[in-house]
């Protein structure tokens, strides 16, 4: 309020007194406020319009929310689009729009394009890092321990089988040199533990045994896909692998979700000692968000993923007995920032490399059917490494590791920055990205046709 | 994920691969949400231990939130300065915090403070839109009409007595020249509905008659003061009114108020009819927040506050049965976002302006204590103008309209940006918001000690 009085005040006063142009630089700020709230109406419609659709066709919301993105997007209408998604202040319709409308003049759409760019986007990132928090909350520390091994092993296979087989085809059959192909196999190795973990909660088999071992491999997948990252980095520049980054990434990644566990085992009763002190409003939410934050920025320091942070702060704290309160008020907060995410992602997502009739896609995309014929069939065998467990769906585990989503797309937006991919294969990782992340809800709608006997339990205890 | 997941990678590969050096403008994108992460850490632990010390000495705990803000903010630790508060990132604790740990480069660190300040700056402004949503939830419409006249009298007083006092007063006893006195004299009419909703709610009174008059006068005081400010701006211009402005003015908000109210009723039976059919999560909140982000920003296209449209959205839905489903879920989201904009704004007020050791102040402070009386005893009196009301608490309803909070500080922004003010009285006008900010709530809980009877009522409707 401070900030829009002062500015919308000085937009008045900029029609009158000249001499207080000099404070041009916050002369947009209600203007930016109104963007955002916009931003943030046009991305409540998308989602909740593509989400009630997929409902009532019987499949996962979540779907609805990325397509809807795609609808408002870079892809079709432009009205929410974003500088690292190929868009910029004059083909933003939300730009012209506020022109329109709310008096944005034409040379401060440029910086409120930015800033409100930053703004939506932090606003995605805390929705996933709420997301994460929120799975972490409704996962169980001894369930997800119970099943580690079998998590441990479909992951490493969910990362070796399409890297492995993704390379050698690109190489063997594609031609392509060996630095390009190293990169296209590493882009194939991701899991996107968000649109995973979101299709299992709408599925109500976050809790059920299948469901526990995909997000214990997802979440393992993830400091994986770190690792393999570094691994083409290096090889990228040196010919050779740096193991001491390697090995620095494994010991932080380790010592962090062991330490977080078990410092959090000591804080706990602190934690609900301290809760129940507090007299003001939050004293429940406050605390646990705090907690939240700085395990997500000591996950950031060591170069770890925020949302690992979270989902591990989660998991520390659905072991107090406060759990059940704090996922009970964590889920408005959660209702209205994880749509951001979604759509945001695939706003970002130009879909115009699928069109076959522009030619220079074709060569792309029949590479790409290879890369998504591998990425699925690299996840999917990975349920069939699962020992020791009768009764078991696993298909639906392998199901469940393939969608790539946005750390897959991250492959592709470092290749084309740094000219390592040729085009056509670099186009083709995004189409592998596109589909298997737009393929992966259905599909495990489908294989989890039948209701597990454990996610009933879920159901009844949220 | 997906930035974060781009730059940390992009900053490996800055290590190792100078090709990508294109891509610095989100280099340090990972860095900026754990900034963003951290300073929530930081907002958090100001507010609550601050509200938590008042609750205990019986003062209102918004009060103790304003001085969390103090504390971590430009006039003592630095934790948490804004561009427009007059911090920069090499004063900012923060900004050095994540260079030291989370490899923030010095280059990256002005524009990471940049992007930083603009996000959480949006957050507090939609944690005041998101305040006032509520309060507009817990408002009765048929009550607050019932004391519209009220309200409009204490409203009108509220802005007159103290505007001609303090103008007079400068001429006549400090030989101000008139349009700095002007100047000065509207800075006095402003009252921060924002801080004096929150105490009131913290004092379980906004549902009182008290409450609902104070409320009402506050919101018309908002539309008054946007009114005064035009005035002084044709003012200082062209010394003379510009009619049609402040008919535009009128008009718009008039028609704004009662254009939403009568949508509204319309409205309402639809929304009900909506939010019943849809399937996906949200369906209540994602409805409402739409229809309050869009009243929001119309209010701001016609040029009047945010927050007023936020507060209208509020009133509306207030009459619908799923109000109180609303309010519940309104709660936790409140929770964590209102609380940063009450940090935000004490945490870029500068109160050196306050130390009388500084013999440049002290001719500013001799005025600020004019200005202070004057601010007052022109609000105190209003509450003698509500006729027709036997048993009314009406030094309460003075009290209630003292806040200038974060209204009058544009004005001391403006003042300064301008130089139609002369520098002491522009620290006076400093001088005089923070004072009758912080006085406020303790007096008002003061004033409200027996608590009221219509209050006890309020309290089990919650």
């Amino acid at each position: 309020m401070l900030i829009s009085t002062i500015t919308r005040v000085i937009r008045f006063d900029l029609w009158h007194i000249p001499m207080l142009a000099t404070t041009t630089e916050s002369e947009n700020a209600p203007v930016i406020l109104a963007g955002v709230m916009m931003s943030l109406v046009v991305i409540y419609l998308a989602s909740t319009i593509g989400a009630e659709i997929c409902a009532r066709i019987n499949l996962p919301p979540v779907l609805g929310q990325l397509l809807g993105g795609l609808v408002v997007g870079i892809s079709a209408f432009h009205l929410l689009v974003f500088p690292d998604g190929g868009g910029d202040s004059s083909n933003s319709l939300m730009m012209n729009f506020l022109q329109t409308t709310a008096g944005l003049s034409t040379d401060g759409a440029a910086s409120a394009f930015q800033i409100e760019s930053e703004v939506i986007s932090t606003l995605a990132e805390i929705g996933v890092v709420i997301l994460l928090f929120e799975i972490g909350l409704e996962s169980n520390l001894k369930e997800l321990l119970e099943v580690g091994t079998q998590s441990a092993i479909v992951a490493v296979v969910g990362v070796a089988a399409p890297f492995i087989g993704g390379t050698l085809g690109l190489i063997l059959l594609f031609h392509v040199a060996t630095i390009p192909a190293i990169f296209a196999g590493a882009a194939l190795t991701a899991t996107s533990i968000g649109i995973t973990a979101k299709v299992l909660a709408e599925l109500q088999h976050l809790n059920s045994k299948e469901g526990q071992i995909i997000i214990g491999a997802a979440v393992l997948d993830d400091i994986l896909g770190i690792i393999v990252l570094a691994v083409v980095a290096g090889l990228a520049k040196t010919g050779e692998v740096e193991l001491t980054n390697i090995l620095y990434l494994i010991v932080s990644a380790v010592a962090f979700l062991v330490g977080s566990i078990l410092i959090g085992r000591w804080f706990n009763p602190y934690f609900v000692k301290i809760v129940t002190e507090l007299k003001t409003r939050g004293q429940l939410l406050i605390p646990a968000l705090i907690f939240a934050f700085i395990l997500s920025y000591i996950a950031t320091v060591i170069k770890l993923e925020a949302i690992l942070g979270a989902f591990t702060a989660g998991i520390v704290l659905a072991e107090t007995h406060k759990c059940r309160e704090l996922k009970n008020q964590i889920v408005p907060i959660a209702d209205i920032l994880v749509p951001i995410f979604f759509v945001v992602v695939s706003a970002k997502t130009n879909i115009s490399v699928l069109n076959p009739m522009i030619p220079e896609n074709r060569e792309g995309l029949i590479m790409a059917s290879f890369l998504i014929l591998v990425a699925i069939l690299g996840k999917v065998i990975t349920g069939f490494t699962v020992f020791g467990q009768a009764d078991i769906n696993r298909l639906a585990i392998g199901v469940g590791m393939i969608p790539r989503g946005e750390v897959g797309l991250v492959f592709a937006g470092i290749g084309s920055a740094s000219g390592i991919l040729p085009s056509s294969l670099d186009a083709a990782i995004i189409v592998m990205v596109i589909l298997t992340t737009f393929v992966a809800p259905p599909l495990l709608s489908l294989v989890f046709r039948e209701p597990a006997t454990v996610s009933v339990q879920a159901k009844e205890s949220r």
